[in-house]
């Protein structure tokens, strides 16, 4: 069955962005494509929150989409009649939402984030498998991956690697 | 040079010890004793704070003081008269017992906690190394390692290695 994966970079001190939203300090020296290009073979589908959205088409990446080979499905609370070619606008239950498609063939599902989509599944303990990579800097103030209001989840390490000084770790759900 | 050593264990979502200081979470299953047999043998010397001391002599390992083959020392701001072999209780400025330390040849220094002294020393820019186990948890709350006031820090991933699902992570100050 398809899985989900959450795939996520964050500092070692479990920062996905800085203060201002920043993830400058994610990118350059820390660049890791070759591992982001065998991810994106693995999966066909992108779920992310609109605040995520709205940075990616607004801030990172304006004039060109980085998903064109997915099915992107926008979470959030408004009313959008203005689907885009392979991209959703989605208002309903997130959980509803991923059971549907995991009913479905496909390739393995990303949860890209933000932060409140991915505690929201983790709270839920929909994220099937965890990747994340560990960028060698203590941050010290920013935009916490995981929030301290979750329930414990057991996980079983899967495999690590090493790219350009950044490791990435892999976890199943038990 | 010696080194000062952050050697310590955390969830995925970066917690020590749970909301009631607990560190069950931690062993069972999760036990890694090779790992820390190698490292004792590379110092010499301990530092931790009271709160830790208090719960290490009290709690964790009240009849068999753990640390038999090192110096410790205790961060307080309690004047005491009592020192113990081996223990001592230190009142005065962290950053100059590193400093002195530094200077005399030995082993290197463990810096074993807890977060608020870690978190001094991160602040100070005092830790050489850190060597990080990740146990394969997401534990949801508790005490975190990292405060969210530090500046940032800037490592150098030295290594990794995985043991019984337990993977350490070795960083050096860039």
């Amino acid at each position: 069955m398809r899985k989900t994966v959450l795939y996520i970079a964050m500092s070692l001190d479990g920062f996905i962005a800085d203060e201002n939203s920043n993830i400058d300090w994610l990118v350059g020296d820390n660049e890791n494509m070759s591992n982001y290009l065998s991810f994106s073979t693995s999966v066909d589908t992108v779920i992310m929150g609109h605040k995520t959205y709205f940075q990616v088409t607004n801030e990172l990446s304006p004039n060109n989409w980085p998903y064109p080979n997915m099915h992107a499905y926008i979470i959030t609370h408004k009313n959008y009649n203005n689907n885009i070619e392979n991209i959703t606008f989605y208002n309903k239950s997130l959980s509803f939402l991923l059971n549907s498609l995991k009913e479905k063939e496909g390739k393995d599902i990303w949860i890209c984030g933000g932060a409140s989509i991915v505690n929201q599944l983790i709270k839920e303990n929909q994220i099937d498998q965890y990747r994340i990579s560990i960028i060698p800097t203590i941050l010290g103030n920013g935009i916490k991956l995981f929030y301290n209001d979750n329930t414990k989840i057991n996980l079983k390490l899967e495999s690590s690697e090493i790219n350009n000084g950044i490791i990435e770790l892999i976890y199943n759900k038990k």
